[in-house]
């Protein structure tokens, strides 16, 4: 595997383009730019920052170009993008992540004042290349990364980082809890042109010095301010664990699988206590709409197992996630939900339906769900299939599962697995529900392949580089690489070659 | 990557036990039996034959021991399982795959005798474990082999097959186009424990000095009786690839991709006839009887692109193919139907609910279908999502789908590849269809998990070795692989660990 960290992507066949704004004339929207052999072009959503365009310099150090200061600095009080959009107002952002999805920026403005999508911006994270998350939308994915106190470096995870992102991640998630939380988180950030989230009480808990019964809502309230001023552009809050459902998740086979979940229900049960969360969650809009970081209503009590799926822990969190969701919106901050988790096939479907019902029309955003619990060494597998059903189905995000889930860290290859099977989930999803864009993408494939014009087939697929290597390596040295068939049949029982034939 | 054509398979935990038949003392079924460290036992189905008995001796050249002459010699004229099944007699292949279901032999007797089972079981293939497909027992896959004139040798697809048996294939087909096809097919049907099925078209082909022009009735005719004798177990035959449905498919972005339907869609179109698969149709059937070789009635118009899903040829076909389901069971010929192809996952209910009523009940056997175009090097993902919906649907038997498709012949990694992205695309089928197999097997999984017992978890997963690696990968030379947590949480950050204390 290549290590990239200073250089510019390559990505084979693929050229910068910028599409400026028609309200705000100074912003300028990146597309990747496809030509092909036949002259005709195609342009697709683009997640990966100023890392694909060789005209910026880059610098680690530095961090990437600021493109939002002069949006954001005349901004104050409540500066989330739902707050202006509720007036009416469409923001930059706005109108900046409309035109990537060749949407039409009013109603966006109406969909994000309405809490149905959302544009995870932190005034402090001027870096970033506005994206929005929401069914109408192409399905994102997101990448965790993120060091623990067993393994990793601050440089380890900026390399993830930007993996994550030169393979497709729409936001990351910085899951670190071992040493040096705030240095990586900065890093991350300054580099980053996708959305940064965080688990917040991860660090709280190592300011508690590891220990839950020391956490207390003013550590975890200094953490929030701490990371919103950072610049972090979501954060998993995890408000619904309530003590009265601890014990629906002690019947479990799996019991609680969410570390935020678990940390929460031990200090509950420690200090007979409702969590803090909760208790303060009018506290936490407060501090989050200074800054527009977005909530991610985190799924304490999501199922670790196909035999706890859609059980009453679940989905009484769930209820109370909807109803959290009201709270925020009344302080105009942008909300998510976050769901399962293990699910079988026959389950998704009521995911869904009851993540609608109950969280009205706040995006939904899911781990997996993977499919069944034996997949271990190939989670992202299980993972991308109930993901591919629930983003069918309107999920909105979806959040990346890799082939070490219940091993342990993963590595770089692990992240570039994980991720890519999750754009096919996501991509599918998008298909599935007749998507333009993605459906445009799939015709030029296959128009392409019909044609046996292999290098735009090569720069059409979601690694050109692996595909390639792929087809040469199928034929061996003594057969010459025939541009009219491949190894798979060989010449004589091409079928789309005897197709031509007979069109003829 | 191991090579192992002459040794036993090594499995984790895995201790091959047999349970004798009630109704036929002399039948011995196998199972795959875990023993777990709580000293708890799971038995599970267990298709890798006596390469994983370690008391039976192996010899590549003489073949697997001969397990069914002393039931099947006393047969003759109509041998299928469905025609004795139809007079009530629950033959010794019956019961045999209803003991590796748990089922009641009395139960699948009907269903054979009904159509909605098969069991294909040559009389000649003596080394069969008799297994059944449908939508009642646990979703079977098939791995496909086979040369081409491009590449591979004899050695090379026996080498394929074993590994495809290794990693857990129901079936395997042997798809050679290129030299030597009787030599191989031979050598693969003696050391076959699973059924083998075949595209006859593509030997006559081969025996027409690869000219459609040149074939003939008579040659495939002969190239049938010819398997049949070798002990072929099924037959996919492109009967339904009418002429007056070939201009349905030329009006298609992608034509015709199946290589069988576009040789006999051209050799339609050359000859002015009506396709001999068809006209001969009942021809076919009194050959196949006389060996009990089942049908799969091949979907030669099936879409190969997103674009073409569901489309006038690809269902003008399927009722073809259900009408032709009568003819054969008219004559007691075991049928199974053979599905798409690529279809975006809106679409995909629509392929089981017609193939439920246009066929009859008989059993669906699909080629994934690939959820997008855009997967090329990650087909094996594309096609485990469109297969785990459509096996949850009710489809018995999902033919995989490799790392290379699109680009060329798998070599053995991309098998195990494409094998274990359709184990469990399969076996999430079955959790969805509620199989009580399946749920055992998840629960075990869970439990193992939940209380940290490491190497049960590995015996239990599909890859024992991969899993366990990952995990030692995981953990840095200076750290200790401790057993209550893993690296991805670290020991203070383990929401298992603290679900545990919350109980306690």
């Amino acid at each position: 595997m290549q290590s990239q960290p200073l250089t510019h992507f390559k990505i084979e066949g693929a050229e910068k383009i910028y599409i400026k704004g028609k309200i705000h004339k100074n912003i300028r929207v990146p597309f990747r730019k496809i030509t092909l052999s036949n002259k005709k072009t195609i342009s697709i959503y683009d997640p990966t920052g100023v890392y694909s365009d060789p005209k910026v310099k880059l610098d680690i150090k530095k961090g990437l170009p600021d493109i939002r200061s002069s949006w954001t600095k005349s901004r104050s009080g409540n500066v989330t993008q739902m707050h202006y959009a509720s007036k009416g107002i469409i923001t930059p952002e706005i109108e900046y992540a409309a035109i990537r999805e060749n949407y039409d920026p009013k109603i966006l403005c109406k969909e994000v004042a309405q809490g149905i999508a959302i544009i995870p911006a932190n005034i402090n994270h001027v870096e970033l290349e506005p994206m929005v998350i929401g069914k109408n939308f192409l399905t994102k994915i997101n990448s965790n990364i993120g060091n623990s106190a067993v393994s990793s470096s601050i440089s380890l995870e900026i390399e993830k980082m930007l993996w994550s992102i030169r393979w497709g991640a729409d936001t990351v998630m910085d899951l670190s809890t071992g040493a040096n939380i705030h240095e990586t988180r900065e890093a991350i950030i300054r580099n980053s042109p996708v959305p940064i989230g965080t688990v917040p009480i991860y660090q709280a808990l190592e300011k508690a010095g590891g220990d839950i019964a020391d956490l207390t809502w003013e550590i975890y309230r200094d953490t929030l301010i701490e990371q919103a001023k950072q610049g972090v552009d979501y954060f998993t809050v995890h408000a619904g664990v309530l003590r009265k459902y601890i014990p629906y998740a002690m019947k479990r086979k799996t019991g609680i699988v969410s570390r935020g979940g678990a940390i929460l229900a031990k200090w509950c049960q420690i200090h007979k206590e409702e969590n803090f969360c909760y208790t303060h969650f009018e506290d936490i809009c407060d501090i989050l709409k200074q800054y527009d970081v977005a909530f991610s209503l985190g799924d304490g009590l999501r199922p670790g197992s196909i035999a706890d799926a859609n059980d009453p822990a679940q989905f009484a969190e769930l209820k109370t996630l909807g109803e959290l969701a009201k709270t925020a919106w009344k302080h105009d901050v942008q909300t998510m939900i976050e769901g399962p988790g293990h699910v079988p096939i026959n389950k998704i479907k009521e995911n869904m339906d009851k993540q609608l019902k109950l969280c009205h029309g706040a995006p939904f955003y899911t781990l997996g769900p993977l499919v069944t619990d034996i997949g271990a060494g190939y989670d992202h597998i299980t993972s991308t299939i109930g993901a591919a059903i629930i983003g069918s189905m309107g999920t909105a995000m979806l959040c990346y599962v890799t082939p070490k889930e219940h091993l342990g860290l993963p590595d770089k290859n692990d992240v570039k697995e994980g991720i890519i099977a999750h754009k096919i989930a996501a991509h599918a999803a998008d298909l599935s529900k007749g998507h333009p864009m993605a459906i445009a993408h799939d015709n030029a494939m296959s128009d392409a392949r019909f044609a046996f014009r292999w290098d735009d087939q090569f720069k059409l697929c979601l690694d050109p580089e692996k595909a390639r290597a792929s087809r040469n390596a199928a034929f061996s040295s003594k057969t010459k690489c025939e541009s009219d068939h491949c190894s798979m049949c060989g010449p004589n029982f091409c079928s789309m070659k005897i197709s031509q034939m007979i069109k003829k």
